[in-house]
């Protein structure tokens, strides 16, 4: 009489492994591609909501500027991306197109060639302030004097891929120029924040000055300008801002980091 | 002595009902927001692959350059995406940042202003050319004989979004000028095909001359320029390619719709 038992068991069990193949299957099949049906529920009408990940690619691709904050409804998926393996996948391939370009350049060999380096988001990770709670991936209001507080901390890791790239240029003999939007009185903090975190040497380091008014796009542009004019060749310029890429005197080639978390115009 | 089974089966179905309710939970979370771990195996180890979802962010911000072929671990990727509602949805997000953009412009209501749009991929998807398995959606090198076969039955569908787009911009007073890379030879089966896809009117249809030569930046750049020239202010401008929207005269603001399928230089 006891046969039946282990026979239900068996049936049951066998269920649930070939339910959980199938469903293994469709995860795999969504995690080698993408979300194709991003916005359905389970009977497949449409669920109003943003949709993140276009979202993402419009900020990316500079069709979506100006924004002010993170999309409520992307909260989540900003902070899980930052994160995430696919943040720093999509900094890595950054890194790869841009020392295989690196690579390739005839170089003058007289020093005069520099890579512009953008440092928030680019040689420097905010996201250990940005995953606060208070923060909240940019889904709450910029807030000025708990940022500074953060960078006075000294304390923001590099980004992995960018050190990378950064090493690489440093042995092609280009030497790397910091521009960026933080304010002079940084200067030691930022200085001691970058040999922290792995930089240790550089031609220029760029920090907005009291006089330096104008968009994030003038000042980047007055600032290149400044230094095509005393001699130097920007052979690249990398930055996580189009801000930074956009202007006068770019560079020979540009390279964009990703930066769901804020906009800088 | 069959009270046993009903146990047995219920702890077995309640374990498969569990494990079916944690598996499901997971796929939400996937397709919420990307791949957290995207070459990861079951054991944790990593899958040596190209990561096709930063291969195209790479793509579509100009960081990766002169590429001949879709990577060939990336042919799947790029045909799910492309039939997908991803693509269609990238594209949607970008017509409403234009058609916003297009609203808040200030028009001058003298006939001068114009939209400049892309065709291919822009305007007209080649989608169920690049779905066919001797094309493979990029992956197999590119084959003008068959493509412009394919150009000569004016099939061509148009993308929904762009349709909108062109609308609104008519709508508004803004004249539509397309401008392609298609041989000026194709005037009349590509006229024929903009009608039947619902373009119906346009300022101006500029095809490639037998004298249009170099780049395509420079080949575009030229036509623009010659409109500018002719009295004409450049308010939009989109296309699926950054050489459809870098060089001179690219317009007060572009556009940059997805196109993981083909790169144009």
């Amino acid at each position: 009489m006891k046969k039946p038992i282990p026979l239900f068991f068996l049936v049951a069990v066998t269920a649930w492994a070939v339910s959980a193949t199938e469903l293994s299957k469709n995860i795999r099949q969504v995690v080698e591609i993408h979300r194709l049906r991003p916005q359905t529920g389970s009977a497949g009408h449409r669920i109003p909501q943003i949709d993140c990940l276009s979202w993402r690619l419009g900020v990316e691709t500079n069709n979506i500027r100006d924004w002010k904050l993170v999309p409520s409804d992307c909260e989540n998926y900003v902070g899980h991306y930052m994160l995430g393996e696919q943040y720093r996948d999509d900094c890595e391939i950054v890194a790869d197109a841009a020392i295989e370009y690196a690579n390739g350049l005839t170089l003058s060999g007289d020093g005069t060639e520099i890579w512009v380096f953008d440092i928030d988001e680019t040689t420097l990770s905010n996201i250990p302030y940005y995953a606060r709670s208070d923060v909240a991936f940019g889904a709450v209001p910029y807030n000025d004097t708990k940022f500074d507080e953060w960078v006075s901390e000294g304390k923001a890791p590099a980004i992995p891929a960018s050190l990378r790239l950064y090493n690489a240029v440093l042995s092609l003999g280009i030497k790397p120029v910091f521009l960026t939007g933080t304010k002079e009185a940084f200067r030691e903090v930022r200085t001691a924040n970058l040999k922290e975190a792995g930089y240790y040497n550089w031609e220029k380091l760029i920090l907005k000055g009291v006089n330096d008014t104008g968009s994030a796009v003038e000042y980047k542009s007055g600032k290149r300008t400044e230094l095509v004019n005393a001699g130097y060749k920007i052979v690249g310029n990398i930055g996580d801002q189009w801000s930074d890429l956009l202007g006068v005197d770019v560079g020979d080639r540009t390279f964009k980091l990703p930066d769901p978390m804020y906009y800088i115009g």
